[in-house]
């Protein structure tokens, strides 16, 4: 249990077998298993199960995917690659519909394809074996960057709450909403986390526990339902979470039950902060209420993980995957490129200025 | 599964066996077990397993559970039988710190032993047993009432959230918090029922769906996480909940997640109502934070349920069974002798008042 998996890849590309190298998250914190993937129906499938999941892991994940489904292709027509290939990335774009570091990563790829038309097959598909790659090196520098950030509002022996899992695990290292944390722990910090179980899935209590103290943080594991009274009890100086997807008003779309400990952080007079990368904020989305929220089998809460049934079988089940916390209850949305602070209309416009002449530059 | 546990007793006197028949509250909604209960310290088991649950039902459990100890007490002497009965008193009031309704009970059965020191042995065990049933028989006529009262505030169709179990099953007919709702199929009528699952029992599952299916409601079950989003959509009129201790200011203590649930209410304007009777109401209480909160194990969390553990072995847990809904965050406070208003120490206070006068009369 204790293995550090600060120092090995949740996703990862092996070019020796031609394979995605995924941990299995579904089998977290009991069981370490590394899934070796090289069927494009057995990626959607790993991302539709959530064997791999936060939002930029899957990106990465959704990344090398469509390079490995690239690399079969076997034709030297552009026209016959690139239908194939749109083909490809349309299906894998078909496995989840909020996060949008999928479809993210899957244009940028694309874009790699159509930019590139002139040159040979073989060419386009080095450069998309570039792209991949880039897409998760950019990751690591880029939760980092949010960690730095981050870290600049806590002190050292703070008590952070964060729900479901935005840490490394849904990332490639550091993650974001605990790369402040993983970054503390690197310089000497420690802090005191509370970690959400986060029904139905317990992304809280079987892999932020599990990387947390991999990492030796201080953390205890709470029902998202105990929230409020640790609020209460004065143990948290500010709320870290990340997000799948994030208006350009500042709207924030995260895990289920993100919206209410917004309102309780809100209440209890304590600062709640979205950690994402800049990828993650949809400027063509005006608001939160045009986010489209994917809604989940029934089963997730009524069966699974349990020996049997844990409700009657004709109950009905509501079990959306995602809410939005709106932007009136948010303190800061940090990013790799700063922090944005209300109005975020005009603050998220301004990091987006930064990330283009810092990509310029 | 359908079988109409309207027409069941949860918690019963069975005199030929001189047992305490409860249901097994654990086991369901997949079986439907009831247990034989004759040794005290089964009946202690049960409490404190939660066997039987549910502040009314946990008071009528021990109240016959005190008789039948009173019954096998050998001695014509009474300080010999006052001594043992006390013991066996104190050891019943152990069994769960938080529900004002145990110790209500049993220092109400105790009040007999003590008011009719001059009578013989066999004379107190008589009043014992009448005293016993009739904390049933108050209950059930206590339970209706509520449902009169809280019917006042809804209308046929309206959608109400609900937390944890404050039902038929946590009382002995009709339930408090579920109270309007049963009593409103008995009139016809129907309503659109939102059970939180509520972590990490999962009373809201397992039991509140259960009975309110039983009774032809619509029923749909969530994740504690969801209400904000449930509330969000403009689903819910009104959050019916119970109550395990209220204090005199109207602070109100009940399941872990009430005083979240609260919250959420408030900031999108939904009425918040708690429904208890008024042995729930502690006036020697002034206010929530005097209340002792139960701490659990955290296997309930990490285990409970589970087919293998669902958190690493090294996590802390924090586990309250119980949180406190400020009084401010209040709409109404339901009980038998009508609706408590803010400021509730003025109108608990009146409650109280028609109770005596009541009692009286």
């Amino acid at each position: 249990m204790k293995k550090n998996i600060m120092n090995f890849e949740n996703v990862a590309l092996n070019e020796q077998e031609d394979a995605l190298i995924i941990l299995d998250q579904t089998k977290l914190p009991c069981e370490i298993k590394m899934l070796h993937l090289k069927d494009l129906k057995d990626i959607w499938q790993a991302i539709y199960k959530l064997q791999v999941r936060g939002a930029p892991a899957i990106g990465i994940a959704a990344g090398f995917g469509l390079y490995l489904a690239a690399k079969n292709i076997d034709t030297n027509d552009y026209e016959s690659f690139f239908s194939k290939f749109h083909e490809a990335k349309e299906f894998l774009n078909s496995s989840r519909p909020t996060a949008v570091n999928l479809s993210w990563a899957l244009n940028r790829m694309e874009k790699i394809v159509i930019n590139n038309h002139n040159k040979n097959i073989s060419e386009i598909k080095e450069l998309l074996r570039e792209e991949c790659i880039a897409i998760k090196t950019e990751d690591i520098f880029t939760c980092k960057k949010i960690g730095e950030y981050g870290l600049t509002l806590i002190k050292n022996g703070d008590g952070i709450l964060t729900h479901c899992n935005a840490g490394q695990l849904a990332t490639s290292k550091y993650g974001t909403a605990l790369a402040p944390i993983h970054l503390g722990r690197e310089r000497g910090m420690n802090f005191r986390v509370y970690c959400d179980e986060t029904r139905p899935l317990l992304q809280g209590a079987r892999l932020s526990t599990f990387e947390l103290i991999a990492d030796g943080v201080d953390t205890t594991l709470i029902c998202d339902n105990m929230a409020s009274q640790v609020m209460k009890n004065g143990w948290i100086n500010a709320v870290f979470v990340g997000a799948d997807r994030i208006a350009a008003n500042g709207d924030s779309c995260n895990k289920i039950g993100t919206s209410g400990l917004a309102i309780l952080a809100k209440y209890y007079g304590i600062p709640f902060y979205v950690l994402a990368p800049t990828s993650t904020i949809d400027m063509n989305i005006s608001k939160g209420s045009d986010i489209i929220i994917e809604q989940r089998p029934s089963e997730e809460i009524t069966e699974m993980w349990y020996e049997k049934r844990m409700a009657p079988n004709d109950v009905k089940v509501y079990n959306p995957a995602f809410d939005v916390a709106d932007n009136e209850l948010i303190t800061g949305i940090i990013t790799e490129y700063g922090i944005a602070r209300q109005p975020f209309s005009k603050s998220l416009e301004e990091i987006f200025k930064s990330a283009k002449n810092n990509k310029r530059g």
